[in-house]
């Protein structure tokens, strides 16, 4: 046996005890003619003090550098008063030495892992990414989604769902996105898409009378990466046949009460609320509130509709415009310069401005306001405090554009001005969005799903064809602090529904059947009621460890153009595996010509 | 809520209860004026009883076809004495439907879902898999898969083995089989590689410091399918550092045996053997010998080498040839057809012919011997009768060819003949195959890995360099009844070892650099020493349930030209798609041309 414990987890119960460690050089001291070598594992870091008196075992730590892996054999002591560190499991204690055996040597890493202060770029990171996760943060992180994912398991087992694997190498997929192709050597010209998402299998496998499936899986989509995106990403992937939406919601919310419980020892306090889409747009300008920031907007257009200043009239007037208030309490103290910022903050989102009112001493009327913009609105400018409750202190901010702009500026200021002012009332706010839109329209007039094609809506056949617009669906999205970490819906499960709402679409009978002839198929031949739900792994995972970046919880992940710095991935391929996969490049095309 | 109870559940403990069951209509019989239906979920099958008395519900169940999916309400009485079914778990009991909801409605299937004699053709259970699934062996044995991969992950979980992701869109991994390849949209003329295995993923993270890790992953080779592989497959992935061999496979065969003992009740009834490469291809002529077959091989080339017979002495004279019996005990009444068919048989392998003796009376020496080729070998023919243990009423059977042909002749014919004249001693016979050789030597006379390239061998770097073909590696294959169901080794964990093998491989320093750099450059900063192993779990599912085929263990599998009959995947994609990933199609640049 090479090793008898870990180095992390040594404690006053082993002294006396002669151990043997495995482990990596995480310091070395000379201090007072000793020997100090702090050994560090996956469990955390040891003190080994080597003396002259065992002069092999002092040779050979004298020449062992940091990252040095050995194996050492000593025995466990007290360590002297007032030398003990409170800060690691093993601080009551120190390993005597008594032989070292280098198992191998190290070069100077690129970076230091023993100094947590040391800044080091994501590149080099992620190049020497197996150097990288030798630093406790990050493997605690990776030790944190393991207990996650088996906690997650288990749940779904203990509730009679079954693991199913789905396929990677399959046909295109219809979430939207762009989709990764794998071209076919045996049938050349022809491609393999790799799934965004298990969907239709998942589906099929409710059609199959699986009636409760799981997976944690894979996906794919080659998009233009932003920050928290990845090409590949893992979802916690469920499905049930048989349940309501409440069933599935309650179910799922079990195992994120459970998650958060178990593995944070954090309680949400009871059952989540269940918000309809039109009341979170309406109070929180957002389809994922974070309901730890207790600001809620209020709609003004009814009264700006009378008012001169085009600035309010204007979308006020607009069906398609929003015009709302965010009362903000005791900010009335708010500096020029932190409103000007506000304002460069809303302007990411396209706002073109931010009104806003100071209300100081509201029984002096008008007189008692601080505003740029009171003498364009005066006739209501009362009224509108009344309806949105000011009192002397608070501040009023007004957006006024497309409800598009007016939400996105509006529902990000909520946010930020409320994290800022620390007005939150919990550290966690979980909640559930439901009754979403079936569809919105585009900007040429047609429809396109909110969700996607195979959502249930809770309108008849004839409600989707005669008014698709009014069409609200049973879907429903997990909502935690601000970010969607899931969301899922019932499934359509019958022919004519499915194809009402491709018709809906704009989908036509050959492209449907081209594209899901096997969906449709499935729904001639007794499809159950099914619905499930899908979370985003790494997403949760990152806001459950307070990862700034969703690259910190995947051990190998892509950078934001889709590289692998240690692999280097993509990367040219030989001219015979072109010609095998009936492909070739198009520069090649160029150049020949 | 949809259903209080699932169908194949309902025992007499519900009698007189109210209940509610969703399912499909596994059968509908009308009988002296009632109608009888067979519900069935994934549970099992219930009869569900509807008589005139309740007209609305008999309406229904009157017009209810064979896969209606169905909500019914009713009462659980006993049945009747005598019509009882001791079958099915619900068997003492019947539902008194009174209210019946058709969920969905379905045409005829284009197979009886509900007889199990019908042979389906392996296309059309593909092409309607959605259907193909919902019959009760499919269902169980996707549900045993789903236990096998619990019971596997709280196992690895329990001894601290952490699950971590490894990415899917990578390099191309060495293992030697065609990558399946993903062109870059971000990179045009680069591709990524799907992984044929985590291998080098997984000694990354033992160089990070993960110390245990695991992961069932999907991996990928674009190879001629044989009648037992996939396109895509799964792998049960371990990896360890700080473990010698005996520890990483005493970890592994404790999962086994557990996975055996808890889910199907088998005791394998101790330790593992562990048997030495060359000992099994000495006495099994195979290195997954099935060793509940009791015969074994005896080498007789030394006795062979003297005789006149060419198809003997030149064998037995080659270095590279082989000259083995096989004694078949109690078998000499095989008839002369009998053994015409094992001549044919091992003439799949390449053996040219199976010369046997059958042993009549031996105390009458060769006149007690009834063969075809005793004349040949007269000189030494008792004594290669008693070498063998030859005994009255054995036949003795003869290969003699090149090794390779001798053993894979033989080898089969062994396991063949076990199987036919029933000579197994025992259901299941696990064992470890260890102290494989390192490499192999091509026709072309150069050295190939047998494992793969980052296997540890037994060797010194000089010993390597001197004598690869002497070199045994810490190699270790668990086979299970002649089936290989896992693999592993060490690994090298020094620069100056892996330098060594790739240098024995003929791999150029260019070639170690463009492929592994990142390998290479790991092994610089203290790599740990490691190792692990793999298990096929499409194939050990196989085994487990008995399935004939191991697309009978994947929802959804490949046919053997890689195509899903499902999907239709893969398919032709738009030329906009081609055009985004920088490369066109051969066939166009014909046509163009």
């Amino acid at each position: 046996m090479m090793r008898t414990h870990y180095c992390g987890l040594l404690t006053e119960a082993q002294i006396d005890q002669t151990v043997t460690l495995c482990g990596w050089v995480h310091r070395r001291r000379d201090h007072g003619g000793v020997i100090f070598l702090d050994m560090r594992d996956r469990d955390g870091l040891v003190q080994v003090v080597i003396d002259p008196d065992t002069p092999e075992a002092f040779a050979t730590a004298d020449k062992v550098r940091s990252e040095f892996v050995l194996k050492i054999t000593g025995r466990v002591r007290k360590r002297y008063e007032g030398t003990e560190n409170a800060n690691m499991v093993s601080g009551q204690i120190e390993v005597l030495g008594k032989e070292i055996e280098v198992l191998a040597s190290s070069e100077t890493p690129p970076f230091p892992l023993n100094d947590e202060n040391t800044t080091i770029s994501e590149d080099i990171r992620l190049k020497y990414r197996f150097l990288d996760i030798r630093r406790p943060e990050m493997l605690d992180r990776l030790r944190f989604r393991s207990k996650v994912t088996n906690l997650i398991r288990n749940y779904l087992d203990d509730h009679g769902f079954l693991d199913v694997e789905t396929p990677i190498l399959t046909r295109a997929t219809p979430e939207g996105a762009r989709d990764y192709l794998v071209p076919s050597r045996v049938s050349n010209g022809s491609f393999y898409a790799l799934p965004q998402s298990p969907q239709l299998f998942k589906q099929l496998l409710m059609v199959g009378g699986i009636d409760r499936y799981y997976q944690i899986a894979k996906c794919f989509r080659d998009e233009d990466l932003r920050a928290d995106r990845q090409p590949e990403f893992t979802q916690i992937d469920v499905e049930t046949s048989f349940l309501n939406d409440d069933e599935i919601m309650d179910l799922m919310e079990g195992m994120t009460t459970k998650m958060f419980k178990d593995l944070l020892n954090i309680e949400f306090g009871g059952k989540f609320q269940k918000m309809p889409y039109s009341e979170a747009m309406r109070d929180y300008a957002s389809d994922k509130p974070d309901l730890r920031i207790p600001l809620k907007l209020v709609d003004v257009a009814d009264l700006m509709q009378s008012v001169e200043f085009k600035v309010f009239a204007g979308p006020a007037k607009d069906p398609k415009g929003r015009v709302a208030a965010l009362r903000v309490p005791n900010a009335n103290t708010l500096s020029r310069s932190q409103i000007d910022d506000y304002t460069k903050f809303v302007g990411i989102y396209g706002a073109k401005g931010l009104a806003y009112i100071k209300v100081n001493e509201l029984e002096k009327g008008i007189e008692g306001l601080q505003s740029p913009i009171v003498k364009f609105i005066e006739p209501i400018v009362l009224q509108l405090l009344e309806r949105v409750g000011a009192q002397n202190g608070d501040i009023v901010f007004f957006g006024a554009d497309k409800a598009k702009i007016v939400n996105d500026a509006l529902g990000a200021l909520r946010v930020k001005i409320g994290h800022d002012l620390k007005l939150s009332t919990c550290e966690w706010a979980p909640l559930w969005v439901v009754d979403f839109p079936m569809f919105e329209e585009t900007d040429d007039g047609r429809w396109t799903s909110v969700h996607h094609p195979f959502t249930l809506p809770k309108s008849s056949v004839e409600d989707v064809k005669n008014n698709p617009g009014d069409a609200l669906s049973v879907a429903y999205d997990m909502v935690l602090n601000g970010t969607e970490i899931g969301g899922g819906s019932l499934r359509i499960h019958t022919l004519e529904m499915q194809k009402a709402i491709f018709e809906a679409l704009g989908i036509s009978d050959e492209e449907a059947e081209d594209k899901f002839s096997f969906l449709l198929d499935a729904l001639k031949y007794g499809a159950p009621p099914h619905g499930g739900l899908a979370f985003g792994l790494d997403r949760l995972v990152m806001l459950m460890t307070g990862a700034q970046s969703i690259r910190d919880v995947i051990a190998f992940p892509k950078t934001k153009t889709a590289e692998c710095p240690l692999t280097e991935a993509p990367a040219p391929v030989e001219a015979n595996q072109l010609r095998d996969l009936g492909i070739r490049l198009r520069e090649q095309k160029k150049q020949e010509a």
